[in-house]
């Protein structure tokens, strides 16, 4: 995940994923390359960008409302949000956005 | 920046800035930290999350459209701007959107 997604033309969705780890991997980092790779083969999924330091933010873009709550539901990634919650995060946050405008180099 | 964002109800604002850095410091870390700095005291400010590792995300977050467009325009940032377009930056995108959700531990 070295480059910046390729978004269309707003309006499109953000998914905005900010949080902190606990300590250990506890198969955090095997769970969370599979639910990048099972979440580019959702409908309406656009791209995403990812770094961690102190916290991890990763972004996801989708078309529309529908596609984020469907991905939501996927039976893989509920028992990964579980875990998560369980496991992995000490915080998160999770903030669904709609991008409006957009510019850059 | 080790903390996630403590943001009101939605809903609000998100600037998510990504970008890629060019090679070397170049006075960039100074000019990073000199604009959160200086964003903290804005009005409409709510806060920021950061991390870089192959990308760099910064995610601001704003009480309103109005506060955004007026960081955007304020001398000492635009300055920073200018600099990161010739200088800092290989490539960057900036997304606004509007945060209409959010929930998390």
């Amino acid at each position: 995940m070295s480059i910046l997604a390729d978004t269309p033309k707003p309006p499109y969705y953000a998914v905005i994923f900010t949080s902190i780890r606990t300590a250990g991997d506890n198969g955090y980092s095997e769970t969370a390359h599979r639910m990048l790779e099972l979440a580019e083969q959702q409908p309406g999924y656009l791209g995403v960008e990812s770094a961690r330091e102190d916290i991890g933010i990763t972004v996801s873009y989708w078309t529309d409302l529908e596609s984020i709550k469907n991905w939501k539901a996927d039976a893989e990634h509920l028992e990964a949000q579980k875990t998560g919650r369980q496991l992995w995060y000490e915080s998160f946050k999770v903030r669904i956005s709609k991008v409006e405008r957009d510019y850059g180099i």
